[in-house]
């Protein structure tokens, strides 16, 4: 407990921990003020993210490095997944969906866009592992055929038979998963020695003990399910505050705040001249969610949701993902990185970013 | 003679030359079981294609390497070939695109990820001839192009002029000939040193005499033709009895049956640790298909076809094939392979044939 | 002045100058020979293209590194930019973007393709600086997203709103810009070291004296200025004599007469085994229209057009577009050529021009 204090003390992001008290407390006396309750949940869901980051790393570290790397790649972007299970299971479909492409986009091109950057800005040229970043690429361009074809080919055809899209998303979403598994056996365990660079966890920053960890991660797990409810009960009408469609609020912010804590590990590996770690983080999390999140959440539709959902996405976000995967695919390719490489993957967002802002509302 | 009864002998896949005859007798006395027909045309086309390999083989042999090269690469498909043109005669126009589209599609997914998979699940990591398989992957790059264009124009601009189209066509197969003979004056003449080590051709068998290859070569086209001419006429509704819908028939079943051949040679090199044999065979064969056979087709539409045909294909299949290609280029860019390499081909060829396979067919 | 009279002896691009006067006096005498006038302007465009060109490079080394880069940089496709205003000016968007688009593709396919053919002809195999192509493929890369994207997303979710498109435009333009000026940043400033070879600028011929650089700069400039406003006159109907269509015409010809003078020293350059000249001067112009030229017109059309200019184009210009830099990237990336690179690059332009050429008017 002591460790954890001393961990919120060292961390100034972990302040942000007195919002998780202030938001429980508005949502009962102001339920009604959305713009209030989506910025006060936000705030708070910045610092549990890295906590939770924090702690699964923790154990990760505990349990020895098969398993360890295993624990990192299904609870790496629980943070994600609890906020999408939330959208779930209020039937909010479409945000679930787009939060899902926003945040494949939002690691590719932002997160490691800005890591290139930041250390470029530093460092005149800066090296990273090329197996490791063709792999997670090469998952990506996995992901976004099972995310196209289907659009592709029932938009091609005309053929809107929900039954079709329905079985097709169910098989793809096992086959997904599959992919994931063989992945994770090739990266952790058959051709280990080739990713020995791109190992995850910080230096500098002592694991947990295991108690601590294991404790951390029920409590603030709970706790990201619960300010994740008044985020997205509250996003939409905030969003309609402030100007932006919702087109945005799921691609770009639900993206950024559920990939708050992500973000800052590969920032400040990225300064560190670790661009390994960067590289890793953002296609990492990318290929994850696009291969164990997506389809996850698919399966648990059947369960929780009020209808199943599809993996269809409407045609700009498909097109979106595969130009992020291409590029991605392209910069990863040589291995080396300076800042203008940054520079380009972050307009390319900015791009998307400033279509999505203006983008009228589509009439239903 | 004796060496063709020595060579049936040693090679299990020939043993199954016994159901030419039987497929024969089966069509006179019950030519109504399609599905019973189809099931001994497929059996009786493979080793067909086998012996049909080996014959071009034992000749390209003997004529030389520039001349034996020109045969390899122009006869290399004629299974493929001869079965496109009975469907062609008898004017099954949306059965030969599809099996096109499903032959280069199969070669450069399925082949070539078999063909990783099974070297890496031999050996670590696995070398290949960079240049010829970047050569490959440019010529299909081109062919993509070629289908990609008169549909993406056409239909963006909805104007649906046959003769434009037609016209077009025409145009596009004399160019896509004219590369392809210049890619083998490239492969086989300027720059033969560059693609040493990707020589097709088995060691271990030695080629037949002259006179043997040459009648077999012969008789067993005829046999082809025969053969494919039962199977083109039971394989649709063999297809229904199965639940298999036209597209998935078209685009995986005729592809593998026409392949398997050469499926046979590349997945030996592979498991022999001669790479570029397998990724030779598997991309030689996708670009000859796009860049020969495919044009060839529309030529001779002209002459043997009720009508001319065009090179236009349905847009769920230029994607298809668009992916297929640029998958093809991001995995032979390094020169480098190991077992998950081909999980992830085989992945994307699963998610195409799943997605064919629930598609439901299109309402004329 | 003798300087640039024996600049025009030993340059027989230079004698088709004679044209200059010929076209002014035929505009005179036979203002509706629209084919003669085409005709005419075509010759008189080319040479005072490759003066203005020589003009550019001669001050800009005088003016220094940094400043004349950045003065080649603007001014580098000032043909281009004259030829397009003039055509903003008259109003006519359809020609003015599919000029931008056709210049794209001509630099990227034709005049990439025709150097590597070229040189590939005489040398067995040609190098080439990765770092530098890799940047400008980067850029394209980019500007190709900024052209896709809009009409993606609109088309996709059938909002034809003008203002949305408009402001979109506006945005997208800048941005475009802002990332061409820090491409600037990088090449010229703080990763020099890494373009060194790529260098601009003729060995053999000695820059002039800068007072005349200056003169003919602007002489030649408003020069050419009036022969555009004969060439945007007659090259409609001019071509419809050929039986050329719209698309054709702007994509093909437009771009063909523009890039002539870049042209002549990129394939010069091939042929004296100096690739990185005319790699960076292909990719160089074509990513210098994308980025610079294109979001200009748009900016000027506000002041000088008759209505804003968006930079939406029609679906099929998008596609060849992005297969043009698909194609660039692909072929860049290995820093080695051979002819047969060239080849390549040149069907895929012979297909776009095909299909364009045939491609059969629009119904308004």
């Amino acid at each position: 407990m002591n460790l954890l204090l001393k961990e919120i003390r060292n961390n100034p992001l972990l302040w942000l921990l007195a919002f998780v008290p202030v938001v429980f407390v508005a949502t009962r006396l102001r339920p009604e003020a959305h713009t209030l309750l989506f910025v006060l949940s936000v705030l708070a869901i910045v610092p549990l993210a890295t906590l939770l980051s924090h702690a699964t790393e923790s154990v990760a570290a505990k349990t020895g490095d098969a398993a360890g790397g295993l624990l990192n790649a299904t609870l790496g972007n629980l943070t994600e997944l609890v906020i999408a299970l939330t959208a779930l299971r209020a039937g909010q479909y479409v945000l679930v969906k787009a939060s899902i492409a926003g945040a494949i986009v939002t690691n590719t091109l932002f997160m490691l866009g800005a890591s290139f950057l930041l250390g470029g800005l530093k460092y005149h040229v800066q090296e990273f592992n090329r197996v490791s970043a063709r792999m997670q690429a090469g998952l990506l361009f996995l992901a976004t055929v099972a995310l196209l074809v289907p659009s592709a080919v029932s938009e091609a055809d005309a053929t809107t038979h929900a039954a079709f899209t329905q079985q097709l998303s169910l098989g793809l979403a096992l086959l997904l998963i599959f992919a994931y598994g063989l992945g994770m056996l090739f990266s952790l365990k058959t051709h280990r020695e080739a990713f020995a660079s791109a190992e995850h966890g910080e230096d500098g920053e002592a694991p947990w003990p295991i108690g601590l960890a294991l404790a951390t991660l029920a409590g603030v797990t709970v706790l990201v399910a619960l300010v994740s409810e008044i985020f997205v009960e509250s996003v939409q009408q905030a969003a309609e505050t402030f100007g932006m469609t919702p087109a945005f609020v799921g691609f770009i912010v639900v993206a950024l705040v559920g990939g708050a804590a992500e973000m800052a590990s590969a920032f400040s590996g990225a300064r560190k001249n670790r661009l390994d770690l960067s590289v890793g983080i953002a296609l990492g999390s990318a290929s994850q969610i696009a291969l164990f999140v997506a389809p996850v959440l698919v399966l648990l539709s059947y369960v929780i949701g009020p209808t199943p959902m599809d993996l269809r996405l409407w045609p700009g976000a498909v097109v979106m993902v595969l130009i992020a995967t291409l590029a991605a695919m392209f910069v990863t390719n040589g291995g080396r990185s300076a800042w203008f490489v940054g520079v380009l993957l972050l307009a390319v967002y900015a791009i998307f970013g400033m279509t999505l802002y203006l983008l009228p509302p589509p009439t239903p």
